[in-house]
């Protein structure tokens, strides 16, 4: 594609380098831009420069915050004696939405994965172990992804919590609300039996 | 969707104004932006406030440009008497890569639509018409889309240039090359053999 101007090659060049952004919807966008107001391209530079130099992640759970310690853990009415383990701040957002969580978040930073490169010094998991052995921390509740990194991920830290005094627990794998069980698979199928709640149970989680 | 940070939520109000990206694409690139080292961050917004803020229009033909007179204007290879009449930029882009036009553009900024509330004076025509007055025109081609709006903006000119010592043309309508004949329309197939071609013609278009 021959632009026949630099500045707009630079441009669409530059958003072109996000994920699912192709140098065809890069140009649209650019273009939508050029169509606004100066305003709205200054501010959305603004806001992401802003974003990227300002952005701080909280010093107690990893979370992204504007502050030193987020609002989740600074938040007085959050249990502190309970911890969500998460691979990363979208799980956090996740699960906030859901507004049935009200503890404490360890966000680990990925998972486990040795193809990727990524070990367990790569994470965040000895402040975690740090934090249980300091902190009135009760029970830790893992909640990655269900994929091999997530469960080696779960097991490693299952491993060095070993010997302290917390419980741990896991976020549990079933038929999703509103599926159709003929299209499940085994694998959940077969853990949701194996892992069946008492009925009363299920009344009240909605 | 609740950030936990205004940074964030700027950030991602920001993109998602952008045509095309919802909430959580927005989301999902800011945090891209995020994991990526913080240069990328700011040679997108760099590039993007450069772009707004330094872009101009070609003075001659409307085309974007980083110069007062775009390159296509200023190219002595070029053959200033045939212009080519297009909606906006990405039709210059269209028309360029195809490298079988060797004349200049006229970029008109949009095409005539009483129902967006675009008129013959929000247009460049004005400008077309006193060039064709002042100028070596020879030519001048109609390359709108062969929509009501184009036909509509099409006729305002050609009744502007009317008396005015030049010809004028439009684009080919046909059946595009690789299509199957029984899928096109009736309108496009009936215009195609109305104006068919020399055989011979056929063969040096390629």
């Amino acid at each position: 594609m021959d632009l026949s101007s630099r500045l707009l090659e630079n441009a669409v060049h530059e958003v072109s380098q996000l994920p699912g952004i192709g140098k065809r919807t890069a140009l649209r966008l650019v273009l939508h831009l050029l169509r606004q107001p100066k305003q709205q391209t200054e501010s959305l530079s603004g806001a992401l420069l802003a974003l990227r130099q300002e952005i701080k992640y909280c010093k107690n759970c990893h979370n992204i915050s504007d502050l030193e310690i987020c609002g989740i853990c600074t938040n007085p009415k959050r249990d502190k004696g309970l911890v969500c383990v998460v691979e990363d701040i979208r799980d956090v957002m996740a699960i906030e939405s859901t507004a049935q969580y009200r503890g404490l978040y360890h966000v680990l930073g990925g998972k486990i994965s040795p193809i990727d490169g990524v070990g367990p010094h790569d994470l965040t998991i000895a402040r975690l172990v740090a934090k249980v052995k300091q902190d009135e921390v009760n029970e830790v509740i893992f909640a990655l992804s269900p994929t091999i990194e997530g469960d080696t991920t779960n097991f490693y830290i299952f491993k060095q919590l070993e010997g302290l005094d917390v419980k741990t627990s896991t976020i549990a794998r079933g038929i999703s609300v509103g599926d159709e069980l003929e299209y499940a698979d085994e694998i959940t199928l077969g853990r949701s039996i194996l892992n069946r709640v008492p009925f009363e149970n299920s009344l009240k989680s909605s």
